[in-house]
């Protein structure tokens, strides 16, 4: 982010008709897309465009998730027939839908919407070994780039990471424990709904996933996304640093985006001042992840569906945020007084 | 609220192609809306119609605010030209704005959009007595059922009650104390920013109006409103029961609207069935005024500006709450399978 833009979009927040600093959070966020986009006021982030990147996880066979891992390329169909949360928010929000095969283990029928970019079809058990080959992880990374490229190219102006796949909240607890050093205990949450035995279970199963790995989680941040990550969280990642190379806004979801942006910061710290967080999810690891980045997320509502719903529901707050440094009149300009000193 | 709608939307969320509870608050909200409408799923709450209430304080010349009083007069016009925060956040989610002089104590030049209903050129000091009298009060409360009827008659399906005026963060504690019986040192905040000196004189201020109105707080909810609120309180509350009373859902901003509401639960209980809780403002008594009436903020971003903004912003929220209900594909519909039970 540049330094001189920055403090340029504070002054100008500060000489708003408002009193200093009474829209709390949402001047951050503004003052941080200035700061993003190199100007000030930044561009509004629209049009939006949502990338759900739906993949399968070897690990399911552990017994992580009381859903059949079919239910994966079940949604995605689900999403092109328009059915979907992701797709209400969506349309409610103005975002356009692309879904992303980027290792879903079954075949999905082609249909308008749906890019087949599939890396592998699922990623292997995380808890016996790496989950992907470096090749697989570079793949998936030039996925979600080439993802963001498209976008953007054809006019996004802010884009928003979405996720689908029956295991994946395992996968990210394994990745926020690597890369924030937590215990799987406190990262470690109930994802779509399972019972205490369960998920005592799944935090065994992140303790394994770690202890298997530790040698390449410990031999960089690249490393660690293949050992311990999914296709989908190294698609995000790649479509996050491409944001963010492009200086563009991307609103992250809850506890899989998180990771992601855990392996995009790793590989790249500047690409966190590019990052909006949408929302905290019921998650707990999620917490760790926003704190590890530094980012506060806006809609706190106990969702915890994925799909890039938290991050859907951030669209508006973000555009209002913006709209207000664009729009509103200053003290002089309308003929206000201003605050006693 | 209808038991039966209630217990039947409920049941419609369970089908939906999500994991059960997933979305949260979110689900509480469309369950709500549609017991407030007596209809699952709930209409859209479009278009939405934003009331900015204005007036004056004659507890402004105890020194409770840093602020100039001619400043609510220039924030209407800076209203009228489109100016100020709320015309950006109203822009932003698609409400119309209505400014509504119900107490403003200069003249104000007309203009568009602008209703003159002045009740009083300001209230009271309600430090030294009662801040209204019966018939001002019940004008008052007159003037926001007229502009409620008003606005659903041109159209509007959701209500989004706001306000303005110097010093009635001083009026919206004292009422919250008597509504809540809570201790004004807990109840009274800093407002648009004031200095700790100023926030202790505030509290006296306070307690001094709970004092010297003591018996008729104690005569009833219409004669504690009059006792130590302003003229935008009773308006406020009057446009909340209007909006129950034709089951069309109102959001509440801040303290002020907050502050209203308890006068409109306290006058008719049911009023609160109709009422989604916006925002959460840095305002302290508005954690006390939300709690007693057993509302949960949708939107907690520390915003502490009034004028309707942090109701604006929860309105995509609830929209895309009842879009769920319209537009997503129950698991039967789509051909996902269910959680294994």
């Amino acid at each position: 982010a540049d330094p001189a833009v920055l403090a340029e979009a504070a002054a100008h927040q500060d000489r708003l008709t408002k009193p200093r600093g009474s829209l709390g959070v949402l001047e951050e966020v503004a003052v941080r897309l200035a700061g993003s986009a190199g100007v000030s006021p930044p561009p509004m982030p629209v049009p939006a465009a949502l990338a759900i990147f739906a993949a399968d996880h070897g690990v399911y066979v552990r017994g992580v998730s009381p859903w059949p891992q079919e239910v994966t390329g079940q949604m995605v169909a689900n999403f092109l027939a328009g059915g979907a949360v992701a797709n209400a928010f969506a349309a409610q929000m103005g975002a356009s839908v692309t879904v992303v095969d980027v290792g879903v283990a079954g075949d999905l029928p082609p249909g308008d919407g749906l890019l087949v970019r599939k890396v592998a079809r699922g990623t292997a058990d995380l808890s016996r070994g790496p989950a992907m080959t470096r090749e697989q992880v570079v793949a998936a990374l030039e996925t979600g780039i080439a993802v963001a490229a498209d976008l953007l190219a054809a006019g996004a102006r802010c884009l928003v990471a979405g996720d689908m796949g029956i295991a994946n909240t395992t996968a990210s607890a394994a990745l926020i424990c690597a890369y924030c050093d937590a215990d799987p205990e406190g990262a470690t949450g109930r994802g779509t709904g399972i019972d205490d035995e369960t998920h005592t279970h799944k935090i065994d199963i992140v303790r394994e996933a770690l202890a298997v790995n530790r040698s390449l989680c410990e031999a960089g941040p690249l490393d660690t996304l293949r050992a311990v990550g999914g296709l989908e969280h190294a698609a995000i990642a790649g479509f996050i640093l491409k944001a963010a190379a492009s200086r563009v806004p991307v609103i992250l979801d809850g506890v899989i985006a998180g990771a992601a942006a855990l392996a995009a910061a790793a590989l790249a710290p500047a690409a966190v001042d590019h990052c909006v967080a949408g929302h905290r999810s019921a998650e707990p690891g999620h917490r760790l992840a926003l704190d590890h980045l530094g980012l506060r997320p806006l809609v706190d509502l106990e969702l915890r569906l994925g799909e890039g719903t938290g991050a859907l529901l951030a669209h508006p707050l973000v555009c209002a945020a913006v709209r207000v440094m664009q729009d509103v009149a200053t003290f002089d300009a309308a003929g206000v007084t201003d605050k006693e000193a």
